[in-house]
């Protein structure tokens, strides 16, 4: 099902964790998080380019690409405390849409299957399509809520004539049942789409999605302790998927369809960080990172440290880790 | 007076608009918006490129350029709720400034007078003299207050020789008696730039300037009321000036005289709404985006959507829209 | 079957000729040429960008989009000395190349079917199947010689398990009969690519491939003076199919798989002119330029002038000029 | 010592100051400030090019570099007020880096042996350590506190077989008694780096370290007020080093390694004015602009901005001038 | 007249150059030439940033800015074997065009009349008109030939309502007889400008205008051969023009109106150093670097190369050096 | 000695090949070539960034990374047909010229040893010392001649204090006696570097020296001719040393000390195949590749070929092949 190594450029693994193999189950047992790549940029609607994602992400970083990261504040190294390894990429053909989500899911299918949470390095969004559905089927239908950060609902219907597409993964996984309408939480909508119609759709579904005017007036932490509670609220695990366009074209220039207004990098970071160390996380998947349009590779670092922080998260929870990263750094002051 | 189309470029409208011709006032007789182009960087001290900023940012946009932008927040779709049309470009010569500036004035006043908001795309920040006199001239001279996002005063007496030119506008629209010196505006000027002589003349004039330290530490909103206050008092109509410059160089590098410091592309564009949703806005520029400067568009699409939420606040309070754009996005939540 | 105004961007026309649209026959009955855009960049096995590629070939000009373009050499205008339209782009999903090549097709098939040439503007190579095919599907399938300028030789047989791609082209062409493998002449390979497997099913096509070497020792009018008598040997019309990574990335760096070592834009133009002067041209298409990876726009600039002196050629030799391009320009001297 | 202009680059002053010569100590004696630029890059671990950041920070700006820049806010002009002067770039050969920082360190202590503040231009952040040890050689060891912006606490022992590299000044500056570790004052740290034997040996010199969570939580204000009231326990003047990666990426995209969530401009710009009017900064380094992977220069305005915003701290100090800056920028208003 | 120092960035000399003042004629007594900065670019047609030509020619060298240049085929230090001074930019407003080449025009006269050879660095080729009459108001009307290289012919009658801009100079010299039509001489011409009827005024003219299509069947010394024998009947000296844009946009892409299928660097720069060695020049001027559009800035580092190649030229032919630059490098080899 | 995997970024091999590890000498025993990574810029005078060509030049290439390159012309796979493994990147401390050229110097010398050619990928032009020094201990002190292509002699004493640099390893390996200056062959110098002293100090050596004027009028194969015949006289073997700023600018920007007017890559990929193809070459270098001010990657993608180039070269010397790379590239016409 995948193939060896990256689609695009060398084959290399996230900052140098150790390599598995999807075909061969063994290689990745007992692994709490497993990358893998979606090279893939045929849904998007505007500027390409994500396709590089996973090969931009899984590298930039200016430390040593050695499988170590400690994390300054949460005293945590993630690649060391838990064992995240890296499948490499899925064969996406970004020409053919539906056999390439085909594949994506069934790789993320068998990595939850595993008991490991899957990290999906994007791509562009219509990635979050299989991605949750593969965490879904394992999981159980329903029995997922979903954490979406983007400058966009992702809930169009029909574009390009397709069903599939960066616009539509969202409405996807709500038709299928995969997730619940009413456990689905967006935060960092802005701008010019979608219109009425589709806005009633999600009405309809009792989606809770958080412009950024909310965000501004109320602060995001009390958004997102709105969210986390309804997160939880009868589902067993938190999906999480990360639009890069969720911040500001200035934080974030390298992505197809940049909309002003947005988050802060710090923002972000702050939030997935809270995410992963106050939630049950089972699926996160990074997307809309596109390199030839970034500068100076900022796009990329930032999503390679939206990675960590939610590596560092989840591995601080899952090993009980305390420190607390809002205090003074070092001990003794 | 116009030349057919754009002068720069192929024949565009803003986001696929309906055309109109100044020379011919039916077809844009009944418009509340007419778009017009001021292709001009003749006056730039620094670096030029602003010539290109019309086509820009009528077009930096990844959605359909339909003629349709439904306001998430606000919901209002300004270019189909009200009417807006582009006039196209003035032809104006950037190595004749005196020339250009009075082509631009007689367009401005042409949409004035037939009761739509011209709403100019520059260009440089030489316009602002032309097109604030323009509306002045149909509203009254001294009727007109305005409110000007900068990082530079502007106000500037005689810079290379000439009195007209980007740093010199608001003296002239002063001295004229076009805008009243005490119900001038600014908001986000910081730097290095003009000297105690120039900042002696304008606090003669009774202007109001808030430095971005005061803007800091009172906060944006508190600045603004005060600002809100001074504008309608006394003065029939707003002009809004907007130089992308006001934003830090982060948010919007494309532009000729970077200052670092300044607000957020969150700040500006609440800024603009809250402008347009409250006051009697009868003119607008959007000024020195320089796409040669600029990197993966996002100074140019910054400034596309500092237009759309001015056209989006006029729409809702044209057509007394009153949802709330803080509250949750979707009913029902 | 096609889509109002271009794909991505606002709605332009080449150089700013007469629109057309291709449901309305009657809007290019009687045209020379038809210009077609196929923003289309699924089917690339690496950079993607092409999508981009009809705008930016459309406008890259620094001339007014007027509708005119006299050539300075050939003393004809190509725009107006012959009807030149424009159809509009396809609409084409990158995420679905099967779809995409048939909506191409049925449009290339129209405009050959109306007895203009379709000159189409890609988008990546993909689109030189459904090109050649719509053409050849009016002038008889083996009917047709292909002149084929490109860095590869896009004779791959299957790639990401796809038969459709920007590697694939030219093998499914002679496959299905539309053109013969024995009136297909290739100018510009080098590299890396295809390898032995491949080669030996070209020859035994009787293919005719110039490698950069031959051409580099030959000279390329000797190449071209063989090309030209294979191509007219029995075959009715040429189709010109020009990837602009034939010529070196150091004049052509906007393009998704650049090999250096090719010929320079002088080269080419000169190449596109001799052969739409001296041969019976039917179809013609331009790939390959991908904008996010071109610097000054120049290789868009470059893709501008091959349709130009393609126009040009095709002028000159419909209306029988004859003035000598090599000799003095002015008259007189 | 020194060699005559620039090392890179034609023979520029800061903004136009006076020129002075370290070899002859009359040119800049009576001076305030004396600027030293340090074009070395031969320690950074990662991008390279903060060579050039003294020839950039020098003349990114696009007023006339006329030795006048009259502070906003502050009214004062630091150009004028104060005597600052510029030596030229200290010669320092990228390849040999401890040739490099000895010859820097005499530099330094020349100029802080007559009295003048030496504000050292970089280069990467090796140099820090020469830049604070010799102003500490002339007040003495122990004698002088860090206040130190940076995205890294700079405090490894080895790198790549050296002592000497960007990422090992502060700890050498502790071991060698020069600055005290319990006067060490650090802000904006963040990221995956260093790990816990180096926090272990920082906790040990006890360093007061303040990691972007904290700051966050507590705001930037409270944590500075801490910070000046350790730095001038006991110590008679402070030195103060900014590295421009303590700001966002998006802020500061040209520098060599770059980390995700830090300070944004306009948060450095106010903390370098509160530090250099409320302490006695006897020293200055502006260090890591690397203008290869900057973008319309957008970092080394910052950093020119820094400098400046310093400059105009220390003469409003020095000339007692108590222009409140948050309040109406202009009088009667 | 004349601004000291340059108009935008530091105040910096041609690579180190002694410094002259055309305000004091003893600065530049006996000087053999006088370079000129003439930082305009509102003249251009299309993109701007010719206003930073001058400053980045000046500096664009990866050598000391020292004052030497041995040129290596032609064993003559320009820099040093002859005197060179360099004059500064004179003040030119883009706004506005007639005033600004007025400027320019005394400025070149001065330099003229003191027997120095004026080389101009522009700026766009709007500058073309005041530097030829300067030189021919010194030397005599009809005295001078031109050496013109471009991609375009320059002789548009009116533009943009304005006679003077970047498209016309050429028209203008001849209009007003400072230039001979039959003593003009265009290399390098392409492209799809000027239409028939300006290219018949230059045939009235007797202008003698090679196309590339000419140069690449016959040869460029070939042409340049013929050239030289019409540059040197009747007249005493040669005006040598040259408009960046002659070269291929891959050798010279920052520039404003891109042309492809140009000459090489390589081709361009034998063709100066020839014209320097064999004809009488009189004034020179390098026009149209326009950095915005830059890259790597291997334009501005052409157009450096270009000006020493001509002063190189002019030094050894003063200087009466023979040897010969085709000839083994090494002696005894 | 060698640090595992690469300096700067993952841990990935020239296109896919083996690996090997210069501590085991059974890891490549038996190999044609040894590629070794020589991450090194510390030694340049002007633009660094060449400290990551080693891993741009090993990934540049659109292809998949999988080990093979079939030669289209040549029909060799020289990654095949003859053992090529990759050693990684010795560690090189780029502000430590010394220690770092000592480590390279025993990399090459175990690589020469092992029977294998060492291509180095540089890395600034500093490393040439200790690779043909490492391959001459290995082959004898003046039984190795040098082809050296460059815009620059490379003679230079002493720079910036230091006899180790880019500017000076030719005068280094001729002065140790590693090679014999009259088996020196330069090709493609240019430009305003030595002065007379040093070409006096080359002419003393008996060096022979190609500037491009004599190239130009010769023409390269004929000059290579030559620098064959001197270079194979009583030497056993080869050295050939590739910087990339030979090339013209236009098609290797991203270099660091670029000169105008060089070779166009087309002319350098056919150098190396004659080379490699012809001669007995023992050892490679490509330096001189600057990531940071390339564009598209176009100087890396040249590197990477010239690379692939010299391998195929070798191959088919090595195998006998003897393909007719000037013929037909098909069998059968």
């Amino acid at each position: 099902m995948t193939r060896y190594g990256t689609q695009y450029g060398p084959d290399i693994t996230f900052l140098g964790v150790d390599r598995c193999d999807l075909d061969d189950p063994g290689s990745y047992a007992g692994a709490d998080v497993v990358v893998v790549g979606a090279p893939f940029d045929g849904g998007t609607s505007h500027r390409p380019g994500a396709r590089f994602g996973p090969m931009a992400i899984r590298q930039s970083c200016y430390l040593p690409q050695d499988g170590s990261r400690p994390h300054l504040a949460l005293r945590v190294d993630a690649l060391r405390d838990i064992r995240v390894v890296d499948a490499g990429d899925v064969e996406m053909y970004s020409g053919d849409v539906e056999r390439s989500i085909g594949a994506l899911e069934e790789a993320v299918f068998a990595v939850a299957s595993s008991g490991a949470v899957p990290l999906v390095l994007g791509g562009d969004h219509t990635i979050a399509l299989p991605d949750a559905t593969g965490v879904a089927r394992h999981l159980g239908y329903g029995n997922v809520s979903m954490l979406h950060f983007d400058a966009h609902a992702d809930t169009g219907h029909i574009e390009f004539g397709s069903l599939y597409g960066h616009g539509q993964p969202m409405r996807r996984l709500i038709e299928s049942g995969a997730l619940r309408g009413d456990r689905f939480l967006q935060l960092g909508l802005r701008g010019y789409w979608p219109g009425p119609e589709t806005l009633s759709w999600m009405a309809g579904q009792n989606m809770r999605s958080f412009e950024m005017t909310e965000i501004g007036r109320r602060g995001l932490d009390d958004c997102l302790d709105e969210a986390f509670a309804i997160a939880t609220d009868g589902c067993e695990g938190v999906f999480l998927s990360v639009d890069v366009d969720v911040c500001d074209p200035g934080h974030a220039p390298g992505t197809g369809t940049p909309e002003p207004g947005g988050l802060s990098a710090r923002q972000l970071l702050d939030s997935v960080r809270r995410i992963c160390l106050e939630l049950p996380v089972v699926g996160i998947d990074i997307v809309e990172v596109a390199p030839p349009y970034d500068h100076a590779d900022i796009t990329a670092y930032l999503a390679n440290r939206v990675a960590l922080e939610a590596l560092s998260g989840i591995a601080a929870r899952r090993r009980g880790i305390t420190h607390d990263p809002a205090g003074p750094l070092l001990e003794g002051r």
